[in-house]
């Protein structure tokens, strides 16, 4: 599998960095992380904010890519469902996934209108930067699951 | 508020530690992590070691204090609901709080009826260290939520 996390903002601390490095180091699949700069917010009002970064994600998402986004309002899905959800997906041959982690006021309506599959890890909010440590061990889980690894349960 | 966060094992990867300790250093209110030794899985079955689990929780647990469990079939709650939780329970005098952090087996029978309130963080599977910087997250938003302070939607 090859996945695609995007994300807007840049992670600098080095505890958070460390800890979503060694999930990406750790996995067997292709992992990359593509984050860009949030468009500055001084004096734009949240939908303006919500249309620049559309246009952000925009340029980045590929059409034969299955994309999948994080948003609070999303399906909370059991980490075994996950893992099949994405054995799915490989065994129909569709092996390219992006998944884009949305903001506080989620994602604009283009590209909610594109999205394969809607996610969310419980109804907390959580830290941006804490939300890509969570994916990030959350795909390591599957892969885990999916080779009969005993990491799941341990 | 006083808050014990009691758990099973100990966390010893510098960067966990790192962002626990952040969130903790934040907080107005008092958080203490207790830790202790989980006991060794080795023959044993999976009810002896929540049986010894159960001991070392029952050691810990205080008979005036609101025990919250966080567990995988607890109730999924969203984070200012949780603030005007403990908001509620401030109010009614209530400022001690113990919270627990279950394993993958989750919580013997006999910690589950001393429950006051059994959380989850959404369906998916999280690891053990992981949940207690999630939890420090979510406890440190509670106290931001009932500030006033911007935290929340930032």
């Amino acid at each position: 599998m090859q996945i695609e996390i995007i994300t807007s903002g840049l992670m600098r601390d080095v505890h958070q960095k460390a800890l979503l490095d060694e999930y990406i180091r750790r996995m067997q699949w292709g992992v990359t992380l593509i984050e860009f700069s949030p468009p500055s917010s001084k004096k734009l009002s949240s939908d303006q904010l919500k249309s620049l970064e559309r246009d952000e994600y925009l340029k980045r998402l590929k059409k034969d890519h299955y994309l999948i986004l994080l948003d609070e309002r999303g399906k909370d899905m059991p980490s075994e469902d996950f893992a099949h959800h994405l054995e799915k997906l490989r065994d129909n041959g569709q092996m390219r996934i992006q998944i884009a982690i949305g903001g506080a006021d989620g994602f604009h309506r283009d590209i909610l209108d594109k999205a394969d599959l809607t996610l969310s890890f419980g109804r907390q909010t959580w830290p941006h930067m804490m939300v890509r440590i969570m994916l990030a061990e959350q795909i390591y889980r599957a892969q885990q699951i999916l080779a009969g690894h005993p990491y799941h349960r341990a």
